[in-house]
């Protein structure tokens, strides 16, 4: 009868691990310090989590299914049109308390970068996962594949550079508008088949 | 007549030390070991740049004195129009010379959206000097200051997200064929005043 008990801990400790995360990163993470914060033990968390880099899977695991849980009701949503979609993005990432998200977010990009074994899978899911979720609606519209791609590989881009810029500044009066300027262009350009061709013939 | 030599020395050390921070990153960066692979010693690093956050920021921006005369002698070319300064950024940035400069950018962004007073204006610099770049021609050719940074923002997002997807896919294909599609939206979007009326009319 420990098995129940031991998974409840371990879901409550995880989601203690990870508001601690979320706050003071991963550069400088080490078990001691993080264990007393959350009231546990290096001997527990080494318990429930294998390892440091197992915790540290778990956290970022947690968190990615958190943003993919607003992903996803998006995509249930009504909003399908490329510049709603932005502007919808942008309300949800500009929420302060979001802020902790994206920091992390990039902090763990940019340490993957470095050293991709110890966070295994990260930089794949981090482009690919978003270039299908972002291609997908397109092809079924009957854009091609690689097409879809391109516009995909662009948004999500632009997407990722504004959230660089607002991580940055917090300047969202001028990110705010930049996006509203963005989308009326998306709105304009139409990526869909012909238009493009003809833009390129 | 020391001081001479200090200089030339100082110089040289910077290099090397320039060279071993691009190779293994900042987030593990301790100075013996650094010592050791510049053939120096952590005394005469300390002699020279007073601290090791004094290194850091000497490397900073000798790396991005290399990045502001590439983009210098962009400006003075007759390179221009938004789609044509994107496609030579991106021929500037997938030279695989200027990889680990990318890599090293973004690891110093995280660590400094993390602790900002330990870059000091890095931030304020890495956002602000580009819109400034970015924005000054097209304020130059009677875009309004708002519009141009608008227009700059869009630019430099979309610039720092294609680098971050470049960075951890090296995909060049797929990333090049999205800057041709995105070069052929820039020059049919048009972003002058009068055109952006309209559409937002």
């Amino acid at each position: 009868m420990t098995r129940p008990v031991d998974i409840e801990s371990r879901a409550a400790l995880l989601e203690r691990v990870a508001a601690y995360v979320l706050e003071h990163g991963l550069s400088d993470l080490s078990l001691r310090p993080l264990a007393h914060a959350v009231e546990s033990s290096p001997r527990m968390l080494l318990y429930h989590f294998g390892s440091k880099e197992g915790m540290v899977t778990a956290v970022l695991r947690a968190i990615r299914a958190r943003q993919l849980a607003f992903f996803d009701r998006l995509r249930r949503s009504e909003i399908t049109a490329p510049a709603a979609v932005c502007k919808a993005a942008w309300s949800y990432m500009s929420d302060p308390n979001v802020g902790p998200m994206i920091k992390l977010f990039f902090e763990t990009y940019a340490l993957a970068l470095r050293t991709p074994a110890s966070f295994p899978g990260f930089l794949e899911g981090a482009v690919e996962d978003w270039l299908r979720f972002l291609a997908d609606p397109l092809c079924t519209g009957g854009v091609s594949p690689q097409r879809a791609r391109a516009i995909a590989t662009i948004i999500l881009a632009t997407y990722r550079g504004f959230m660089l810029d607002y991580a940055a500044t917090g300047d969202t009066q001028r990110i705010g508008h930049a996006i509203d300027v963005w989308s009326a262009a998306l709105d304009t350009v139409k990526f869909d088949k012909d238009s493009l061709d003809a833009q390129q013939a």
